[in-house]
């Protein structure tokens, strides 16, 4: 488990999981602005195999605007991402990013408070999973 | 300046300097895999009025497949965020993360290497601009 992200190992298959994963985070207010195929974009650009791995981008847009009206530049911090990708042997693994480790890069104690909710919100989703 | 990017205020018009950089990206070995209209965004999710202001997800295929290779929840720091708004008064600013600072959280040193080539390929982005 890296100190940058939380992770959580799941018994579903890959497909089911990035669906649930895309419910978590709907329900959690989160939309999917962003999602990048890694599997497939590795054999498009490079002609390289790769297990199935996708990146989606997840924002809060409350959140989102308190951050940016706090912090002009924090749009290189956003949005969110949550990994997911198939074990070997069968499952998934489900990460997300976690905001408080990536805010302490920026010197701005009012997105303290942001990083600290969104990063309960993105537990609450791997909850959900 | 924020300390985790690197920006640099331009003359040009937001639609000309976000054409420059989608060209200079592409100079440097950059696809754009991801973009989000941020002024919209928070338009049509909140209602809010803010400044033109895009993030654009770079990637540069072999370096993130060294990285992925290197550290699996790499992707959880990709891709590289390059930000482009407009500045009261006219013209623009363009902003890169500085992938060294990004990967300090991340305790492999297999990546230094990666974001140091990575940061000087971003700084050429910016003096093509």
């Amino acid at each position: 488990m890296s100190d940058y992200g939380i992770s959580k190992k799941v018994g579903l298959e890959y497909d089911e999981a990035v669906a649930r994963v895309r419910e978590s985070l709907a329900t959690e207010g989160f939309g999917v602005l962003t999602e990048i195929d890694v599997k497939t974009t590795l054999k498009k650009k490079l002609d390289k195999d790769f297990k199935r791995y996708i990146i989606l981008g997840a924002c809060n847009p409350p959140y989102a605007y308190k951050a940016l009206t706090s912090e002009n530049d924090i749009g290189l911090l956003l949005p969110c991402n949550v990994i997911v990708y198939e074990n070997e042997g069968g499952g998934s693994t489900v990460c997300v990013i976690d905001p408080v480790i990536a805010m302490n890069m920026v010197d701005n104690p009012a997105l303290g408070q942001v990083a600290t909710e969104i990063k309960q919100k993105l537990l609450n989703v791997l909850d959900l999973i």
